[in-house]
């Protein structure tokens, strides 16, 4: 055991401590009325980082600032390791669900459940003591490290990038580290080898110039809200492949990962029951985690139309109206799959009797981690010391477009290293945090550091 | 010109007045606080009922009162002739669209503005006026007269197939008269050939236990929205006939009614104005008309699941709700209709991953017009004295059940000879009354039962 790895054991009750007055800071992005909040948030962390040895800057941006660490003490000959987290935190409405108050962290069961405990800030935090503890122990950190902690990420992240494309050069970096996922299975230390991109869109479908009485008029006039249904069910074969044409021309096959996949300790029972389905059903000739990481879906996000309230009301609506969103896979064009969205709902479209109208909404781009190299080959010696075990592979049905961002912008590869569980509640009521995990992680942190250390 | 005529035309700007009063009286039936109301205007119609001649009660139900009139001098060689209306309106909401406010009758370019004008007071109040021009000009009417005036017909008639099984021996008759629908155009007195019965539905899919995450989760479960789209998509061809097997079974051929839809002056453009919609489109192989008064429906009333507000939300639902009706044409059964359609729905439904549910939300029987006979006869006579031209037999696309309850109950034909016109904002704001087709139906009410006279 390592001088740094006892220190961390050593100091683990007062970085909990630290921890709860971290989380005690409702720093919900999304309320405009936080924003004292995200500020004291910042500042708060700002000073935590400093007390850890790096030199902070607090940067003002059009909407929640960017807080800067950055210790360059290991020279040009050592590599830059750049560490990616958020301060900001989900809603933590329904505030009835929650068994203890969101904001007054309370450990049941060797968890501490907080609203940000496990996303982000207990892991964003669980770096920064690791930082310390390197400090600390040794005297100085293995590597030149640059902290980059924003305030925008529940709410899309919208000035990150402005941020670091004007940065570029002072956030130069050989490695980006990203802990803001999680693990497959308590015990099985995770490093995320896909993310999801998406292109989500709305569908607005107008016929008739306002709502009609369905008997008067119901036969001589298309209805919008059946056209909308035909089109989403175009969507789709009886074998849940999406028919939209080119949909699948840049997907790579499944097998490339299915030796990956096939590591992966995966429970569908237990998968089943997280969802509360009767029973998991998607593409045919595709196994679940397939399904999840490495095939793009189209899915519709909501639908509304006409009389939706209680009892009947003989309406033939004007407008009926669905989100519909795609979940990309490396290396999907988000762009060109727009095209080819608009494109499919176009053909399939009633040539008259209703006007429909593609919207989109956003996009962003998928991602594949470049397994190898220096960096997981680090973060496998890392992880495999902290947990007695080696690391898996997991793919992420979900997005992070600022990964991809990172990878473009800085032109370092990016290791997702997360330490989050099944079941953490991350954006619901109860959200908690493994404090066992969480220590494990305080080490693969600090050992990631050491392994990336020249020579 | 007979006396009766003369009285007529010598006492309308009295009638006006008076029916000015009647409208006057805000009776909303659908809200509970109007309830004062609603008896004012059934005490005041009891006692213009009485004023003409009949023997007046009013009779409490469960909601809100019948009254009912009744003149028994003609004998028992003469016919008895029931007469139905509603001295209850629609909610005049919403009150910032009319030109002038819903309770105060105002008259612009020949027509009467006001909430219940033509739906259904005026017409009520017509038959009314023709009874006492009757018993002032004549000293006693032609036939027996039963006058039944419901206070529930804009919140479903609950309590009136009660009322008339209670009554049954009092109400017989040998005709009923119905005033409560309209012409097809200025001018062309219209005679209605039928009615589309109703089978309403809601169809509730429910597939995760909760909202799930949209990138996490899509693809490994059904999505309930998607599932239902299909199901709504399955219930038409790309002809839109609907694909429900059995649906048409029932269904009367077309040509059957050809000739007489082609006596009814229509002018296509002037519909789709009115709708709004781009174009008129239904189902191949059947001209508008036909669609709409010979031809059963499959509508989708409403469709809500999800997320529906501004901007995106990556969330695969929990669940999707759509209403569902069929239009039905007679002989259609709305109870083997709607076997058929839970069957298909069944059908298509997956057999797993999703629970589609099926609610009967209520049912409603199609009703053709026994053309022919002495009430019909009589009416065409009528009719053409008063417009000067014989009449057109014209279908309706909705429903009105109670004609088929007066005609099952009583055992009576019932004629439906309406004064309202195309445009006439029954249920909207700004509703009218064109007087010069009150006063030809004033003529013709009288003369109706002038030609039911014996001998």
């Amino acid at each position: 055991m390592s001088r740094t790895d006892t220190y961390i054991d050593e100091n683990l009750p007062r970085f909990r401590e630290e921890l709860f007055d971290f989380l005690r800071i409702p720093s919900v992005s999304a309320n405009a009325d936080r924003r004292p909040d995200m500020q004291r948030a910042a500042d708060w962390l700002a000073h935590e980082m400093r007390g850890a040895g790096l030199e902070v800057s607090v940067h003002a941006t059009a909407g929640h600032p960017v807080v800067l660490g950055e210790w360059r003490g290991a020279g040009a000959g050592a590599p830059t390791v750049l560490i990616y987290g958020h301060y900001d935190v989900q809603p933590a409405e329904p505030l009835e669900l929650w068994t203890s108050p969101p904001f007054e962290p309370t450990v049941r069961d060797g968890r501490i459940y907080a609203r940000g405990s496990v996303d982000d800030k207990g892991q964003l935090y669980m770096h920064v003591k690791a930082l310390e503890a390197l400090a600390r122990s040794e005297g100085k950190l293995p590597v030149n490290v640059v902290l980059v902690a924003e305030g925008e990420e529940e709410v899309g992240s919208d000035n990150l990038v402005p941020f670091l494309e004007q940065m570029k050069n002072r956030l130069a970096c050989d490695y980006v580290v990203v802990s803001d996922s999680g693990m497959v299975a308590p015990g099985i230390p995770t490093i995320g080898a896909s993310l999801r991109g998406l292109a989500y869109f709305q569908i607005d479908v107008d016929g008739p110039g306002k709502d009609l009485h369905s008997g008067s008029y119901g036969g001589a006039v298309l209805n919008p809200a059946t056209v909308l249904c035909r089109i989403i069910a175009s969507f789709h074969d009886a074998d849940w492949h999406a028919t939209i044409a080119g949909f699948y021309d840049q997907v790579r096959p499944a097998e490339e990962a299915r030796d990956q996949i096939a590591q992966v300790p995966f429970d569908e029972e237990k998968l089943r029951e997280e969802t509360g389905a009767q029973a998991l059903v998607g593409e045919k000739g595709y196994a679940t985690l397939e399904r999840l990481w490495v095939r793009p879906t189209v899915e519709v996000n909501g639908l509304l139309s006409g009389y939706t309230g209680e009892g009947s009301k003989t309406v033939l609506p004007a407008h009926a109206m669905a989100k519909v969103s795609c979940r990309l896979v490396p290396d999907q064009d988000p762009q060109k799959i727009a095209d080819l969205f608009e494109a499919h709902v176009r053909r399939v479209s009633p040539k008259e009797g209703v006007t429909v109208k593609v919207t989109r909404m956003h996009t962003g781009l998928a991602w594949r981690a470049q397994l190898g190299g220096p960096l997981y080959e680090a973060a496998a010696r890392a992880l495999e010391a902290a947990f007695g075990r080696p690391p898996v592979y997991a793919g992420e049905g979900g997005s992070i477009p600022i990964v991809s961002d990172f990878e473009r912008v800085l032109g370092a590869p990016v290791l997702l290293m997360g330490f989050g569980l099944p079941g953490e509640n991350a954006h619901a009521p109860d959200e908690w945090l493994d404090i066992d995990t969480w220590q494990r992680g305080l080490h693969a942190s600090a050992r990631l550091l050491q392994e990336l250390a020249p020579g």
